[in-house]
């Protein structure tokens, strides 16, 4: 066995994490995951966009963020959510679609943290997966562009509102 | 195509439900769900028995109920708090281990309600699957045999605290 094979064996990390310092209070950072009419504004990494987003924001609400690629065509994501705490804590799955309705394939949950930083706010996604495997895939699909480039979106939009 | 078939591929339901009206007031039966000292009396199916629970009871709680057989082997089944509505409601799923931490493998979600009738409960538990595979795997493994039997057992209970 090689070191490369061992290291690929020992691999059982199932997380993502992006960690930013973002200068706005937290409460902007909370309404923009939590608004739809500021979801729009930053969700899509460009040039794709965000034409619609519903967020029934309680404990077992079912959220729907459409996102439409240059040529309109859509692709919704729809989740529910887990646990809020305003201004300081959002979690929410794609394994429930609404009122603990299962989904057809859990993927991940998603754990948003803010924390104020002197008026700065330490912002920290946790995107959390069932399996090595399905971390591996969004890895591959671009999670850290992604999520970094819907980042610096979400960065611009709290600059201004 | 037979009709049998046919049954068989239309077949796409994922829920398993036990319903019962009980002669005790909600409360009891919420108590005896969430205090292990409680637990521990009655959530095995005989001759099997329950050593030990342990109950963190809040929003991303975790929950271990530790069965045994007659042999003293012991199997321990861990979950997670998802929606807790004192004496009304409880959610929890095998799906995380404790504050949002994806389990091995999720395969189900119990919602729990407890309606007042009067002073009697209507007891209903609903076990939601993220497969009709699994759903068929738990009803082949004896959901009806078992969830009836521990609902005896919590119907003994309850007339007595």
């Amino acid at each position: 066995m090689t070191a490369q094979t061992q290291t690929a064996n020992d691999d059982t990390n199932r997380d993502l994490v992006l960690t930013r310092l973002i200068d706005a209070p937290r409460e902007k950072l909370y309404r923009a995951w939590t608004d739809p009419a500021l979801l729009t504004q930053w969700f899509a990494p460009k040039p794709w966009s965000t034409p619609r987003a519903e967020t029934d924001l309680r404990i077992g609400g079912s959220s729907t963020i459409v996102m439409a690629d240059e040529n309109g065509t859509e692709y919704p994501n729809t989740g529910q959510y887990l646990e809020i705490v305003p201004n300081e804590k959002l979690v929410f799955t794609d394994a429930f679609v609404g009122d603990w309705k299962p989904s057809a394939k859990p993927f991940m949950t998603v754990v948003l943290t803010f924390e104020d930083k002197g008026g700065k706010t330490l912002y920290t996604a946790t995107v959390r997966h069932w399996t090595v495997e399905d971390r591996k895939a969004h890895e591959q699909m671009g999670f850290h562009e992604g999520w970094g480039l819907c980042a610096n979106q979400l960065e611009e939009l709290v600059a201004r509102i």
